[in-house]
């Protein structure tokens, strides 16, 4: 099996990460993975939600949104429809539940960072191209946090990437473009810790119900696409 | 270890399935595991969607949705709210999606199953028991779809079932109630057709991340759950 | 004239008060006035809205709403519509003033209780049996609070319970299901205390306009079913 | 007892209707019950909604609203909230119930008459005006569709007029000002035909539960107030 | 060049202003451009919004509307349809920025001044009437601070009077009714002051882009009508 | 006086125009004025709205939007309120009619193309740089559609460009920033052909009444500007 694009099963699409894209975000990157496109900014600002007032505890999160224009087929806009769709809210939990899993809340202190990923253009694995520049953007919004002293300790205790994986004609590929995407059997979005344990596994069998070998093959597949991508996080921040 | 209602790690919560607790819908049961109750209805309609229409092929879709005083604290009512939250949102998505892993469109003919799912009392599970009591009406609808002689083959394809699972202080359980579930460092949801394999798997750190070892062997739990809810839905349906 | 369910013209449904149907509310019941069936759920708390706030007084307030397979038809979901109807509005503020009506505000104290009411199946007198299930669920409200010492003295002033009566062919019939609704001349919803005065009164000429001797004549067949619920509801509560 | 305005107890307020005071509209006229204004407009159109189609029968509805600055403070505006409020959407059924009651709908013939119903000035009594005036405005309207000879006979078979009556110390009074209306103890709307029948009875115990004589009371106040009224829109009429 | 109704170019409709038209609002008129009809009210209350709290600066705001049977056809209701329009939000802009240049906010102290003006009947210049309207319910508005002894200066500092103006054919005409309108090659609202001042021009070429010889001939004969509408302005305030 | 970032009076910040940023849209731009950037994406449909089928003619939109982090401080999503805000619409429409005025509708046959306009970064200007870069967008799309051959012959009439203008302390200024922008007593955006004419003329007084001279120096200024951006555009172009 060849892949249109000729890459091997286990490569990743040229990644590349724009770091402080935007002026006024306290961290921003641009981040595409292929023709994937997302912009991430955070925003660091004092204070927690009230729910979390007087906890000393901090609060992260995170909005996931696509520009009517990102996709083939130009898409109503939701602020026109006046409702958030069902896709873009649970990928936008998604997005936030992966990043605080990177935060110890107690050395943030309180404070709140909201980090926004708007896909610009979209071509396959644009929630964990999100969260993976989502994350570079977390890193800048600590440092400024850091920078005002705002913070009580280190609060990014985890390094987090993530990638998609799918199953093509029984063969398991990394990072699917739209073209894979639609074809895939089983689609599997995995979110990862720079140390390679797991954060969220979210597989779905799009066409047959898939069994333990595969699955296994999968997660394999998506620990070698989270490693490759830590390292290009790191080089982004200079680590 | 000991669980505070006496079952061991791997046994279920006493679950029963009352079938037609409803009078006008196709299909319909009231499901409890334990004090979650959720009842689930479905209805049968020829015709498709627009978008479908003139394919020859079905289409299932789910609603899911909680009462304000399912939960301890009783909360506002969406549509009052005038929005449907993320959460409702997702797992909307998660049961419409399941379901049609059970469903040959083909076989469906044009028609259109939708099942509702509402939360009456919450106590942990809700998902998972909305997923395997939606199983049962969907079997009642589709029986009456062939009574009518809509169908144009068998569209029931694969049975289904859904668990959560989660790890507590190390250790690996099944079925989770509200008190045990805001304990879990990692909880997971796994829904699984009758023969075993995987349709979703959905597992999310909590608290730390998890390992390849502790994945497999919430899993092998979530089998095990599985397996016996299958058993319980063909008594049920007096299969 | 032969009711198709063989009652007679004065006569209720069979009628089913299940009290505490629900672990989680301070007063819940499941009433059934024949196939119809409503799950009433009180939450009692303390304090009150903030236009009420040291005024020394309490507030009682309810929500009805009916699942979308309650009907033959499956209805859309008014939390997916994004918007509450009409009809559903009207008979919550219904539900909420005839409660309201039952309540020393001055004895309740600064406490709030919230009353919904959720129709799980439909076959006309929805509203009524709400209004005449959530007073049972109210009771248990109150009781709730008495037993936290939250009360300022006895709230309970009225015992309140509301029956349908209706037109048709000419004879005035009492307790309407949907079969009898849709063909009734006149539709008159009456809410009485438990002492058989009026809390509302609410006729609508479906078909033609009704004169004095038969709204005379549907209040008697009003006042008659409610003393009968009025009944039901003391042995419920164990009066 | 003496009305703070010298009323007697079965007097309405000067009560004035303006016919035809917008020139777009098919039927309008300005309407004022003392202080309350009510501004009503009717458009009829050729064609019935899509549920109607076919059936050679035609349909009235109608919208009730206050301008913000109908009332002593200004209320925020439904369309800025977003949402229609359950107070409108009870009376703009109301409205609309009630002028259904005075047409044929088959003689109407396949056309809709719409009708606004918008207060300019509150001072109590505003669903009554609404409905008298609205009255006023059906009939030119109806006038407009026969004079194109889009009607299939004679769709008026009733005139129709509404008053508020209600107890105050004991006291039936008929057609009260906002100052009586929140002293009332009871509070009745009633809708009459031009005959003296009903077309709708709502009456709520505000304060203490009323009995069959206060009833009886209010019900003949209501038939005196309903009776000039009609006789003023008559006037109106021109008949 | 003729003109429908026989004005010259530089002529505005017949204007009236019915100064006080409501009971209730602290300032209020019902202002008529030929047949249009705008309803202006100002209500005037102690203290501002929460983000001018403690500035000793007063907020003069403002809301237009139409009502659905203004226009030839009705429109849906706004509130009915659960969003504010694109056109409704621009005008009530464009008000109440007009208005805002009229008013030191020092000497207003810290009141709010709320005008809405509503569209009774539309016919070309609903929003130059409403502006015009609006200033003469403002200045009642701030009397009626003032008699409250509220005032901490004199807020009013202009006078503002609105008009529109068109090219009709190569000719530029003075505030345009509808047939006009419709017509009209450039449409130009201009907001001025008593002095002659502009406070905006908002041109717009609805057939072919304008040059700057037609921009002068339009602001010309706008300050000509402006100037005019100051004079009725002031002679319905009894200056 | 000195222009904080050293331009003259009558410069443009540095202009950027990146045709074809996006792969999908059938034309596409990042625009950046300065720090503003804004992404310009235009989608060319066969087919015009419902209302304007059987015409013959062609239809252009535009949408413009801002993401949450294009300003200094976040500010929350329109699409999590649920509603459009009133700045959004008034630009969004101001594109639209502006881009409508470059287009014969007749040649471009039933088509229709729409523009969305997203504002990636704010700092001043963004309406007038998404006209602008919309422009190049919609030439883009115009070739697309000539390319398939669904056009009926040029509808490129004009070209289109804009440009904010505005007083600070008496000196009227060329496109303006954040910082000057907010201390300008007088602010203008104007709309204008390649041929010097005028489409939209919006000018407001922010501080104090401006007086004719006033307007016409700000006039000069932005024809100025209009003609060097047409040039920009022209290069982008590659005309």
């Amino acid at each position: 099996m060849t892949r249109e694009d000729g890459r091997s099963a286990d490569q990743l699409r040229p990644v590349t990460i724009t770091r402080n894209w935007l002026d006024h975000a306290q961290g921003s990157c641009l981040i595409e993975f292929g023709k994937t496109k997302v912009l991430c900014a955070a925003s660091a600002s004092e204070g927690v939600p009230r729910w979390r007032k007087g906890s000393g505890l901090g609060w992260v999160t995170a909005e996931y949104a696509m520009l009517p224009q990102a996709t083939h087929d130009r898409s109503p806009r939701e602020s026109v429809k006046g409702r958030v769709g069902g896709r873009t809210h649970e990928i936008s939990r998604l997005v936030g539940r992966s990043l605080r899993a990177a935060i110890d809340y107690k050395a943030l202190g309180e404070n709140t960072i909201t980090i926004d990923c708007d896909v610009l253009q979209a071509d396959g694995g644009t929630r964990t191209a999100a969260i993976t520049g989502a994350y570079v953007a977390l890193v800048d919004a600590v440092e400024h946090l850091r920078s005002k002293g705002a913070l009580t300790g280190e609060p990014l205790v985890e390094s987090i990437a993530a990638i998609s994986v799918g199953i093509i004609d029984g063969v398991p590929l990394l990072d699917l473009p739209y073209v894979e995407d639609v074809r895939a059997e089983t689609d599997m979005n995995v979110v990862m810790t720079g140390g390679g344990k797991f954060i969220e596994v979210q597989g779905t069998a799009e066409g047959a119900p898939f069994d333990k070998p595969e699955l296994d093959a999968l997660l394999e597949l998506a620990a070698k696409g989270c490693a490759d991508l830590t390292q290009l996080q790191n080089d982004a921040l200079g680590r």
